[in-house]
């Protein structure tokens, strides 16, 4: 795992500050960048000369890693494009097929632009807000950098807007391709099912390679355009940059909330009256709400989930440079070469990642009667080795650290890449124990199947205990991953001025990264899920051929699961993240306290802790919890009110149009799309204008110190709600699969399959966990990373 | 609301010395306790002589108050004697009735027996475990008091054992006359409503009295026998009776799970067979179920409440008077007269509470046209109004300050006594805001009710958004408690030697004092309710008359909305709780670091932060978080397991016995008793076993700072997660009632009652309902104050 070209060692080392120069200080003042320069470049030249350095100096210059980022971000979306091109190019199958994927197209074509509307509208009144907030209350007194007033309001206004119509940008065209994708799927089916495959991961790959690619190009972009390339102003950079995460997770909270909104109200309402009422299968064209079920996939589960992944990843990426400056800080102290790599760093590491992805594509591939799900993970595995190659090159690379050490004289970067493979292996992790909770061969799964035959209750009061379960395995590994990558990350040996271990947090940062290096490909395996599930919806209502469909049939299944694996993956890096994201409020509020004491400020001290014993922010704490529940239960409210309304929109449909049940009447899909369209962006407003305000107003009236709290311990319930939700949702949903599959038995051997009493129970189970696993679940992901960003960009209202 | 008899005042604070001298110093060596009063009788010698302090000096003198604790604790036991002799001499009923009373008997009596043995084993190895523990680990450079070692060890063992005993013993004696009581309320009812009422509202109170006797008493006991009446050792002893508080915990948490989970199990198992699938009324002789789910009302709702109440109200005592040690340590720099008071304050306030509630007691009483409810009420509100006015008389009496007043010259007690009534305000708040969320007549349950028409899914959906719901007005309503009575506690003007102001925590403890003298009232109210539910039971068993019956049905009615409310009371006191047991664990730890400190250990400093920021911390909180769910995991799959054994036994009896039916052959009741029996007490351990283990796994490997951060963000999770389950449960409960009372319509207003698809899905929703509130909701009431009184003493192992 460790690239060391060692011939090459001497000759990249021996000469680092020619080749940083250019491009770091191309619009710095000359003296300033060469005062921090000249020591590192002495310190590479004694290292170089040092005897026990063998086997571990870099192969590569640190600052020529760097240049990667644009590259590499340039070619995921060319990467992206040929992939469209290759989707769109196919065969679109029957005249049926494509008539349905017309409306279908048509259908989600309207409610995004709706949506988009209104949370475009929304976004610009963010904008202005946070504009004039900052304008107002970051004054040169609290700022956290040298720009501040109006001039910080105004870029934060853009830096918000830029990242809201990133997010925006990648929402719509991953739902865009994947609207295409779908009818390709199932016209691909009808002839082999690894074309099938090829297609559908293709269609979502063109998501996972845009919302990565353009979350990198857009904070790196930003970061440039506010100086991060001058080695004056790289330390501030990442602080002025915090509103493009904030915009991206303002959207994305809107974006996740009526998506998810949208999909589970059409698809309870349609299978309560369709399958549980009328007996007829699901997606058949007699039902009216079948077109907003099939809508509903694609803006919900593709275009929420990419706005989801788009601010994760934005964010995180901020959260990491933010804590890349204290180790700056300690690199430009200690003189090593180009401290700015530590700035860099995350950036570099997602660029690595992407193109390690790019190469594993090529990899999905496999025989026509293997199971589709090996054929997914062969290039998930070829993925995370190439990822952690890449990773030991980039940490061997950019972590130099002059003659200093980590603990036992192992190398500082080593011990950071130690922290990376956790990250990877805690991805890793998530997969299987996702797959253990919500796969029907595993306990769990059977026994929600057992506690059917004893009807509905039975099965809702086991599910329940089956998600509540499901937190264990989730908090223990976190907690290992939190606590191996901290422990490595501090024995790396980075201390602060003060004498603080500084290496402990960037540690978890650093795993972090590791983790989301795979992002494109678990977000290309998440929107393959709604694009089979739409290929199955759309052979089944054109009335294709038994052999298509049934191939639509195994994808959908596979694609159940691909669902549930990015909803762990993105449990698991919210949680990580958020250790990473509130040590960069830390920094932010401490930034502005030391401004103040600097400038003679009275009673200011350091906030060194955030303590739990103060009442303010116990309260804090307490009400971040609250939130996370009062906010799903607006989400579930949402879905449970939205779905009555179709259920009594589609019962009217069939009893005031007969013909419908006989063929003879076709049903009116429009009105139930135009009705869903509307509660759903109805609905969406109440949980996010909640999910913004609370923070707000626990900042005004409690202080920061109490925001903090609200952060950690609202990441926290969040966290291990969303688990509850998403993997009890998945369970229910797979015991209802597993007994339509004709595995449950009863005493005596007899098979209960569809049509049994106990496939009614399931069949209840499976609708109530509709909206946990796809509604409240994934909002709360968005919610969690909200929190970060909103109490980043606004820290300093909180401080008197 | 102010007692101040003004002629009395010279005469008393002329002479405190004389007075306060034999019986605080009647063991103490002279010396030392004279060397505190002096200044204090000085000091109230020239207070007496100030102008200023007009009207607000005490009536009576602060020290004889403290000799109410024993009195009014015998008072209150032989009061409950009393009821307990008024319930038993009542007329027993009809022949029927009091073999199916004798039948119930039969069952609780061979339950708790089982039980209670394999709790008492339990508990005598905990209390070795304890005892050899606090030996090894608790040596003098880690002790907190003068005694350390085995000595130390051996005391807590045994106060661990008191504990455990005087818990044990009152949820026995509540239990037995809960079981007497039923079939005397069912008498009653065939004559009377106020009657009934009282017989029911009577019984409950002999629990109710005995349990908070029984606390205050043992604690007063084992105070005393430490040593709290010496002024050399005043201050150790509410350190060294922590162990009772434990022992308290242990048992109600066993006792609270396993009667949760038999009451539910034989709740749900029994219904869904007899209701659900054989469409016989609730109660009906036929059903094999149905004696087991009446013994469940008795062992499950009675001796677990019981259980739970009593640990909280010893846990509660013992941590407010280790709070009491702080400003005793104020009180006795400033020289203030009788600095003691501070720490007997929390029992001389539970000492009047008691009282009031005995006098309430006599205004149960009302017309039999009235709404039973009312009846109820009016107790409650006579013994809120006499709590607030000794609140006031007490805190005159025992907050004495000297010269020294609060802010704006506003005297000490005066904020203080705003701090109980904040208490007994958030209380009556928790009373209205459970009904808001569980009676019929309110928007929550009619949405749920009206959910009910579209089935069982969306039963549930809406059930959980209301469930969820529920947090938000509980956690401002303890935000705002929690902030008003630290602020109150902060304006009273006490700092200690370090100028850090120890009155804001005093003033939350305060709170939960005021909160909790109601207790004995709420207890017997709780306490009415499965009286209420056995005696119509009983009715309907034995065929009682139709006027009977539905007496019975109004007070069962009645009974639930008061068994709700309790649950929001024993969530809200959790809270204020947690806060006050939390800061006892900081002092407590402390007391331990600076005898560290003090004998010259190298690098030890006191803990002035419990910080989010230390990634242990973190990780703790996590683990917390994640411990509630996956206990309420375990609690609610007991529940659904034994139920499915309850449902495959009642239906092989009506299978194989198809007399049953036709009232030809009678049920083997007896064998649905003993399977429900023995999986209670098997599904008991692991859950019970998991709480205790995981706050001392997460003590001994991530450290004291950890395991705080565990207890707050444990208590904000549980609290959280309790109300959710609770109220989530009453909701659907009411939910099913409220259509079983015909207010259910369809679009053309034909009433939708029992019998109706939606009744049915409304069924389903209570069933699901029934382990959330009944089992899992009030066992974490138990594990919260279980992490707190756990830690409390452990807290030396935490250590190194």
């Amino acid at each position: 795992m460790q690239i060391d070209p060692r011939p090459d060692r001497t000759l990249s080392s021996a000469r680092p500050a020619p080749r940083i120069t250019p491009c770091r200080c191309g619009r710095a003042p000359a003296q300033a960048s060469q005062a921090i320069l000249v020591p590192g470049a002495t310190d590479a030249l004694e290292r170089t000369l040092a005897p026990r350095q063998g086997g571990f100096a870099p192969a590569v210059d640190p600052s020529s890693l760097q240049l990667i980022i644009l590259p590499a971000g340039l070619i995921a979306v060319a990467f992206a494009l040929f992939l469209a091109r290759d989707v769109l190019r196919r065969d679109t199958g029957t005249k049926e097929m494509e008539a349905v994927a017309a409306t279908i197209f048509e259908g989600a074509v309207a409610f995004i632009r709706r949506q988009y509307s209104t949370i475009g509208i929304l976004a610009i009144v963010g904008a202005v807000g946070i504009a004039i907030l900052i304008s107002v209350f970051e004054t040169a007194n609290v700022a956290d950098t040298s720009v501040f007033g109006p001039e910080l309001g105004i870029r934060t206004g853009i830096a918000f807007l830029v990242g809201a119509a990133c997010s925006m940008a990648s929402g719509i065209i991953g739902m865009f391709i994947s609207v295409k994708a779908n009818v390709r799927t199932a016209a691909a089916a009808r002839r082999s099912l690894v074309e099938a495959v090829q297609v559908a991961m293709r269609g979502g790959a063109v998501s996972g390679f845009l919302v990565v690619a353009l979350s990198l190009l857009g904070v790196y972009l930003m970061f440039v355009a506010f100086g991060g390339l001058n080695a004056n102003t790289v330390r501030e950079a990442p602080f002025l940059i915090v509103g493009y995460g904030f915009g991206a997770s303002f959207v994305a909270l809107f974006a996740q909330l009526g998506g998810g909104i949208y999909t589970k109200a059409a698809d309870v309402g349609s299978d309560l009256v369709g399958k549980v009422e009328k007996g007829i299968p699901e997606d058949d064209p007699r039902n009216a709400g079948v077109i907003a079920d099939l809508v509903g996939d694609n803006v919900g589960d593709c275009a929420g989930r990419g706005a989801d992944l788009f601010e994760s990843t934005a964010a995180e990426n901020i959260g990491a440079m933010i804590l890349g400056v204290g180790v700056y800080f300690v690199a430009q102290k200690a003189g090593w070469a180009n401290p700015e790599a530590w700035i860099f760093f995350p950036l570099v590491v997602r660029s690595f990642g992407l193109l390690s992805t790019i190469i594993a594509m090529f990899f999905v591939r496999g025989r026509e009667d293997e199971n589709p799900m090996n054929i997914l993970n062969r290039g998930y595995w070829v993925t995370t080795i190439l990822s952690v190659i890449s990773l030991a090159f980039v940490t061997n690379v950019m972590m130099q650290t002059g003659n200093q050490t980590g603990a036992n004289g192992i190398p500082t970067w080593i011990w950071f890449f130690g922290a990376g493979v956790v990250g990877l292996a805690t991805s890793v992790a998530f997969v299987y124990i996702t797959q253990y909770y919500t796969a029907g061969t595993f306990r769990p799964v059977k026994e929600i199947a057992e506690a059917s035959k004893t009807g509905p209750a039975t099965n809702i009061i086991i599910g329940t205990a089956v998600g509540y379960e499901t937190t264990f395995v989730t908090a223990i590994t976190i907690g290992i991953a939190l606590f191996a990558s901290h422990w490595l990350g501090a024995e790396a040996g980075l201390t602060d001025a003060s004498g603080r271990n500084v290496g402990g947090i960037f540690g978890t940062a650093v795993a972090t990264m590791g983790m989301l290096m795979t992002t494109a490909y678990i977000l290309a395996m998440d929107t393959f899920g709604p694009i089979t599930d739409n290929a199955g919806g759309i052979a089944e209502f054109s009335g294709a051929e038994a052999h298509a469909r049934e191939i639509t049939d195994r994808l959908d299944a596979v694609g159940n699961t691909t669902k549930a694996l990015t909803k762990g993956y993105a449990i698991a890096s919210a949680s990580l993240a958020a250790f990473l994201l509130f040590n960069a409020y830390i920094d932010k509020v401490n930034l502005i306290l030391g401004r103040q004491i600097a400038a003679g400020k009275e009673g200011v001290s350091l906030m060194t802790s955030v303590n739990l014993e103060n009442v303010n922010v116990f309260i804090a704490a307490l009400i971040a919890s609250m939130l996370v529940y009062f906010f799903s239960s607006l989400a579930i409210r949402a879905v449970g009110k939205t779905a009555g309304a179709i259920i009594f929109e589609v019962r009217r449909q069939f009893r005031e149009m007969p013909g419908i049940m006989t063929y003879e009447q076709k049903p009116d899909y429009a009105r139930v799309v135009d009705i869903t369209t509307r509660a759903a962006l109805r609905e969406m407003v109440a949980p996010g204008l909640v999910a913004v305000a609370t923070p707000i107003a626990v900042g005004l009236l409690l202080g920061y110190e109490a925001v903090a709290g609200m952060l950690m311990v609202g990441t926290i319930a969040g966290v291990l709600l969303a688990t509850v939700l998403n993997n009890g949702g998945g369970a229910w949903d797979n015991a209802k699969k597993y007994i339509e599959s004709g595995h449950l038995k009863d005493d005596h051997g007899n098979v209960l399959g569809k049509g049994s009493d106990a496939h009614a129970a399931a069949v209840v189970g499976d609708t109530v966990g509709d909206p946990f696993k796809d509604t409240a679940g994934p909002s709360l992901h968005v919610l969690v990373k909200l929190l970060a960003t909103i109490t980043l960009v606004l820290a300093p209202l909180f401080i008197r």
